[in-house]
């Protein structure tokens, strides 16, 4: 780690802000399970000695966010005051130190809560060092000496399918080409799939409208929304094959509906359809089930993947052992970070399993291009059969918003991990307190919690409030 | 369900608040992984329209407790206000209205700190069930038809393994003896074991002086904590036999502390002292792993265990499958409550692997001494490698506390679920406003969050805080 001299020396404290923005009012990320998702993101902002700063954020859905702003609070004490040197000396004991904090770990352990809070402060960390380092992430990544990158990790838990040595001698392979692989990824840029035309609650006319514009712009790989009703999945289904050919690519999402039998079945009368996937089939929890379905649709040429809910490293490790994923879906946030990340991406590599990653929600799409951009660099080459999940949504409030062209993520050129939102956007869309809150509770489109708490009955020695 | 004249009727409000136990001060409760715990819960009051209270907690050990107390603010909603007829009318869809939540779900779904609010929510429902129905718990899903009992249980993911026909069948399968064995829990009770001598941070002596001293009472199975140094549990674990011979048995615990391949490893190292099992010896997310290491160490006598840290059925499904446990350790709060514990008993039952409930804690005990009992007179009808945790510990809190008689938890009589706390205790624990916690803090024991505010800067449009 080079120090310039206004290279920041310790973290002197930091923000978390529960912003959300009102995206239900338009059923925009609508799905089988979550019918009114309000995107969401507890943000966080590291403060140092000097100017720079780190910015990081983890994605939620609404309700819940003021549980991952209040668990980051907790989580605070474990990083502020430290020193940069000893956080970034040994980032995977800092990286245990928070996830392996002696008495939260009780309430995680390493996943819900707990771990997306996780994933805002690492997020924020690595930002902050990338922005030292005067580069973007995925440039850090791929400059990093391989022992370097590979000491970040925690490999608790994995060692019995990917120790530290195989890590280092599979980034050390790679890197012969590595400057071609850059040069590619900054003038053409890796390519993506979009889910814009998918959502659950869009009309017929809403999705046809869209699917045409979208190929109109080049797209050539289309998801959408299954598992709310089986005949209404066949009709869709047909439509979107028709339209876009026989050369161009389906995928489905079921987000979770089916137990084990009943994806089977289902999928089975999808399959005329040609899906290349069907995305999370079941519960995120379920290895076993999820390669019992692998097992049984992959003669039929449909493939599963899985991953935004899949809560940590140790649970990557068995789908990939059980060969329960064709795709592997890591998220930004719902792991803990880029240390845990990097971690998944290795074992993925070991199992030869493609990683294409969820995006979408709010800054998923700006994080995971470096992360891709990195594996295609260092680690897996190719772009066979790799792709990263786009949704043209809510990249205004970004200051640097991921740059997408010919249906490719441009490589980023600003340092740092784009996660950096605009004040502007911050202030309107604080919640509660701000101004396009204010403006949406007066319009009644919303409840203020402030005026309308919920309906619980509080005891505190300092006095007792009984509500309704 | 019957309708008493004094039955209430509707949910009217309810109060959860943050309840520590210093117990770090004497190192109770310390193990590989939790050096410092200290016992808490977040506490819940649910309040009807009538005297009839429901009560319910969920254990964690400390900081994170204000977490899962906001969780359960968070989740009051979805409950306040419902009639209880369409409460337990539909048990399995009240269940399923808290674990799904369309926004909250994602920051769980169904696991950690929003899991673990569900199930202080859970357990104060079936208290007030069951003090609705004058029965204690055991006795209340002893009498409950088959049929309605198995109509509490979300199958939603288990149902590859265990159907609702088949979970029926199984209850009436063991109608016939019930009332023998009823007779006999009253009588004789369940049969316990005890960690009281085990935990790490004691000395010594004091592990010798426990151990004869729980001798002299009569226990007959023992448990210590492994993990932290393999030549020092040698010795401990050569000391433990030699003092209770080979008639009684010994029990190891490591916390999670291993990988797979080390903990097969450090049991090998064990062996010689025949330990009956060895409890969490790798991450609780590993099914896959706990298969290894149960497939290693079957031939040599060791049986694997776990499930404190298992976070729903979905988890204890795929270990039953996997073969992955020989005991299975259900903890009556991890899991979401009752409806979701009785689903893992009946798939325990149908892979024929007993189930020890992991105890202790703050209510722990309390709580599984009613599952414990019902398993035995409903479903399994056999106490054979079965075993309760027992811990003498914080009981002083509770106004029904479990009794234990020559080494047997007698079938409680008082209805409830028997977690009810003193007020006395609720004033002088609550964090941080108790006397207790008062008292500690002016004793420089403790620092108080108050006036030692964790060091982050906060930023909200009605101002701005820095703080350090």
């Amino acid at each position: 780690m080079a120090h310039h001299t206004y290279y920041p020396t310790r973290i002197r404290g930091l923000s978390v802000r529960d912003i959300r923005f009102p995206t239900s009012l338009q059923s925009d990320g609508s799905d089988a399970i979550h019918p009114d998702p309000d995107y969401s993101c507890a943000y966080v902002i590291l403060y140092t000695d000097t100017d720079v700063k780190g910015h990081g954020l983890s994605f939620t859905i609404g309700r819940g966010n003021e549980l991952v702003v209040a668990a980051v609070k907790s989580l605070a004490p474990v990083i502020v005051g430290r020193q940069l040197s000893d956080i970034y000396g040994d980032f995977a004991g800092t990286w245990r130190a928070l996830t392996s904090e002696s008495q939260m770990r009780w309430v995680g352990p390493e996943k819900g809560v707990l771990h997306l809070a996780v994933a805002a402060l690492i997020n924020a960390l690595w930002d902050l060092w990338a922005r030292c380092e005067r580069k973007p992430l995925w440039k850090l990544l791929v400059d990093m000496e391989p022992e370097k990158l590979v000491s970040t990790i925690d490999f608790r838990y994995i060692e019995d399918v990917l120790t530290r040595e195989e890590a280092i001698h599979m980034l050390k392979e790679m890197q012969p080409g590595k400057e071609r692989r850059e040069e590619r990824m900054i003038n053409r840029g890796y390519p993506a799939y979009t889910t814009g035309a998918g959502w659950l609650g869009y009309s017929q006319e809403k999705i046809e409208g869209l699917l045409k514009e979208y190929m109109a712009q080049g797209w050539r790989h289309f998801k959408i929304k299954v598992g709310q009703d089986l005949e209404d999945d066949k009709r869709r289904c047909k439509i979107v094959r028709e339209i876009i050919g026989e050369d161009r690519t389906l995928m489905v999402d079921a987000n979770q509906k089916w137990g084990v039998d009943q994806a089977i079945a289902w999928m089975k009368e999808l399959a005329p359809y040609k899906p290349l996937w069907i995305e999370e089939p079941t519960s995120p929890d379920d290895v076993l089930g999820h390669a019992t379905i692998a097992k049984a649709l992959r003669p039929l040429g449909i493939g599963v993947a899985t991953g935004e809910m899949c809560q940590n490293r140790v649970i990557f490790k068995q789908l990939l052992q059980a060969k329960a994923i064709d795709y592997c879906q890591i998220d930004a946030c719902r792991l803990g970070g880029v240390n845990e990340i990097l971690a998944v991406y290795l074992m993925a590599k070991k199992f030869h399993v493609p990683v294409c990653p969820h995006a979408g929600g709010v800054g998923l799409c700006e994080m995971v291009q470096h992360l891709q951009i990195w594996d295609y660099i260092s680690v897996s080459a190719s772009t066979k059969d790799r792709i990263v999940e786009y949704v043209a949504h809510l990249q205004e409030h970004f200051k640097h918003p991921r740059k997408v062209n010919h249906c490719h993520y441009l490589a980023p050129k600003v340092a740092g991990y784009s996660v950096e939102m605009w004040e502007e956007s911050l202030l309107a869309y604080e919640f509660p307190y701000g101004s396009q809150w204010k403006k949406l509770f007066t319009e009644g489109k919303y409840k203020d919690p402030r005026t309308s708490p919920p309906p619980y009955v509080e005891h505190r020695l300092k006095g007792s409030i009984t509500q309704r």
